[in-house]
């Protein structure tokens, strides 16, 4: 039995600690928040776990082996250190931390304390995204052309991080787990229409290697939801949906042949070729348990994170230079190795 | 009685040469067209007019007063200098030149010969696009925000220009017609996919004044035809959707409120506001159509073109530049005198 | 304070547990079923709720004002008699009971005893059917001329009763409450693909005066869901999409002008008129919360029902006359007293 | 080559011409219509082909072997006995006649002349239907369980047929083309709203052999314009929406599977299967071009006619019973012999 504190008892928190509520495997022995209002919701909702105003509660109970921690960004870095350092397994939320600074500090800080440092990138659970992984990675899509991912909406503004922070997130962290490589450079466009706020419309573009490109429209502005990725190989094409409520992913039997005629200059020099579509029928599962799961094996040995610390690390680095990209109107930053 | 020239009888040509035949006002004396096969199909069902392979035939028959050029980009600015050298009025096709300074060259000469010189930027005379431009200048969408359009699809290919001056030019077309602004500076990223081909993916980031911005994706390499075009601003928002049969606007009334309250660093910025959605009734007319009459009544000197030689200009000039930028990987090229 | 008695803890039960715990106005003292499992579910999510397996603990708690039943369709009437008989005011899941005469008996018990009866005809309390009534009553749509509603999924097959009965039941409701007019005659098509089951598809058609016509299409076996509803009148029609996560309702200024001219006989009698469309905003409120105040305020001498027992007594007619022509395969039955 | 002539020129036989105008295998010699302004537009349009005023022309003529009728439905039965008679081939549109006697006259004409007498049900030679065809024949989707289709838009309104005889005739083929299966009996029920006219709301309900029902909701007065079809199966389901680009035909591996258990009075007796879904890529190809080269094979001997006069026949027979329950508000009338 794994014991947890719940750190954060906000929109997130309250699933936390119902998927780390699981008999005979896991339990939240604490929970705990700065605000008593919240904590007065967290104790009628959960009669059986503790709460507490100051998470030092945390740090010094040895009963507890891990935490999560659904806080906002600001205070990821300081928790997650002090819950390292007081011998705690961690799952934070995404993003991980503020800078890529106090990423790679926690990253080693895990090593050296030989503790489980997990990322909350709760998409990557998801049956849809497992699938879509599944489809790029056995070939069956061929070469990857493009990523192209349209995330809008009306609200809800944050007033600590920017659009891409906050949304753009979840594709980072998709393509860092679908694709089997890092991008080359960045160049992002965003802007803000509230005095004093930060970016709420954004445009990412990755370069990847192959000449594949990922593209990521975010927007806190629109007059409608919209959560639609087109990812397109050489031999077949993903539509996810993500609003549908059945057939998230189709699959469609379509793309270009190339003619290599060196003659055809003055003609068509690609064919099309449409194919039958095909919505794979996806598992009925919550993704946080799915994650929950999985946290639990990696803490007992027998599994190694997927969204570890090295991949929170990884999101954090892309998420750095699209502001720096932003701030310069789109030039174009290179990743460091690149 | 205004006489044409049809030049290029390809897919748009049979469109133009149908609705310049208007009993009483204007006909169709002449199709010409390098590809005798066109010319046959072209004397099939236009068969009383005549049809030539010699465009000189065009330029040296004093009873043709105006032509419409439908070729290929690559021979836009040869036919037009010819054409207003000739004393003919010009419709090209869209868009206009394969450069800024052929464009120049055309607008100084069009003045200089005192002939219309218009572009046919089809979209323009669509109802849809001549609502729009009434919602954002009549104020009732406030202050413009952004204009976020996606227009993908499968296929065609080009080979001479690649999916920034195939698709792209339709969305700056309308943000030249509906904003009352100049971009300040682009920044584009685009991506081949075909060995020895032009870009087939391509985002376009315009920096407008005010802190508005466009942005333009479009795709020859898509799954899914879509054509959906964002328009926010501090009023309301439109979604305009131009593969809907009817409601192709929709017009919501929503937004934000800003609170301005100075102690709200730590509390949500802005609140939202939600009302109805409307979607206006649209006339059924052909934009061709429309645009054919408002030709004549340019050349007989009744109105101005709309999408004349300074336009298509403009937007040569943007797509210029966003290939440009595009060959740096989105480092973002400033307009001239902006 | 008002106090009631929850009957029946499966799917709805702890809706009407939530919905009734209403600080300083309605709270839930006990919780009855006669499943000790779900009983044990009860007493985790509600831990200050008593629970019991013997309904009778209800009848003779004189603390009980009131009881809500969401039991099966053939336990209502048992259970809604004994409630009024021991003076409780009663809630009773739809359809009210099983036949005409057991609704005729519960009306009548209800006025002897001085005691709210009132059916939880859910729908009716929603901001969308409130709307439509309102649309329809102030004659903004004109003159009914349809009412033709598509409500289909695959599953849950009931065993005690047929697809009629389950859903059907609720446009029945939805009729009952927009129109001002009852039904004259019924033709109803049924038809079971399960042995031994009750019919799983089925098509009610309701005459209704002046020419109008009603129409619903229920089906447990249909590959995707749809609940559409199209009304029509001479001046407007109105769509309603449940589905639809935000434009519920679509109100299109649509329809056909009469050409009254005696000579039209080989010409087109009508000519068609196209509008605006517009979806109202709806206000986001469950609706079991509405109809819970409503059920109080109805205990307090306030208010009057809206879907008390004379409604679901007249929408039971409607069931048991359409299953009646369902075995006769669409002879129609006309209404008693129509 | 076998010569056409094409009576009647109004909003069909354009397509006829164009369609029956097949370099080295058939061509239309003579167009014929009572209008002489229709008849000006097919000298405009088809500038190769006569015109007469007078259909004797074409009775007479010699040269003809073959005539294609696109008239009002009243005068289908007319036009082809004589054609007939004057031993040409016929191909007449849908709804072949107004009453079952006039159908059965013209079957044993064209058997006693050894002529091609094939009904225009243009549906029936789309790739989307022969596709469904092919599904349901080859037992993919299992036993039938229903057919249930919605057909409805804003007009046409007709004024000499109801809008069974305008819309539902398309399920009518589609059905019997289909299943290996004649209806039993038919409940159908219908309103008109306009003083005068035919009826132009209806339902139709057919009961089939094993428990298979069909529905066909057809309706001239709907806001907006719906293709959809639902075909269910014991081990597959497929919607068919014709107003979908591509993708028309979904097919879904969805349904139940049945509880044998006797003591599951109170258990749930079947239980849901949920799978893929699978869109078949269709050919683009043009129903009426399919149809006019089997037409062309029937006449020459090599093919027998998929919707020849038989077919033809019994689905007047469907539309004169229906039309009979109709007027008597949805009483099932049984179908002959069956």
């Amino acid at each position: 039995m794994i014991t947890f504190g719940v750190i954060g008892f906000g929109y997130w928190g309250p699933n936390l600690v119902r998927n780390f509520t699981i008999p005979g495997r896991s339990q939240v022995a604490v929970i705990a928040d700065r605000d008593a209002a919240k904590l007065a919701r967290a104790a009628e909702r959960f009669p059986g776990t503790a709460t507490t105003l100051d998470v030092e509660d945390i740090w010094s109970n040895p009963a507890i082996d891990a935490v999560a921690i659904a806080t906002p960004v600001r205070s990821h870095f300081e928790l997650a250190e002090a819950a390292l350092k007081a011998g705690k397994h961690v799952l934070v939320e995404k993003p991980m931390t503020e800078t890529v600074e106090q990423g790679e500090h926690l990253v080693d800080l895990a090593a050296a304390q030989k503790k489980i440092l997990m990322v909350d990138h709760t998409f990557i659970y998801t049956p849809a995204v497992q699938r879509i992984r599944q489809l790029v990675r056995s070939g069956e899509i061929g070469q990857v052309y493009y990523y192209d991912s349209l995330r809008v909406n009306l609200g809800l503004f944050q007033h600590d991080v920017n659009v891409v922070w906050d949304l753009a997130v979840h594709d980072l962290a998709i393509l860092d787990y679908v694709l089997d490589a890092r991008p080359l450079a960045v160049s992002a466009v965003g802007v803000s229409h509230v005095p004093g706020a930060c970016e709420n419309v954004a445009y990412v573009s990755l370069f990847m290697p192959g000449d594949a490109v990922a593209h990521i429209n975010v927007n806190w502005l629109a007059p409608v939801k919209v959560r639609q990725t087109l990812i397109a190989g050489s031999k077949k094409m993903i539509v996810f949906d993500d609003l549908e409520p059945s057939e998230k992913l189709k699959v469609y039997d379509r793309g270009v042949t190339l003619n290599d005629d060196p003659e055809s200059l003055y003609r068509t020099l690609v064919s099309y070729r449409t194919g039958d579509m095909w919505a794979p029928n996806l598992p009925v599962t919550e993704a946080l348990h799915t994650e929950a799961l999985h946290f639990l094996a990696c803490i007992e040995g027998r599994e190694t994170p997927i969204t570890g610390g090295d991949m929170g690390l990884r999101i954090v680095r892309v998420l750095e230079l699209a502001t720096q990209s932003m701030k310069q109107r789109g030039t174009p930053i290179p990743f460091p190795g690149a």
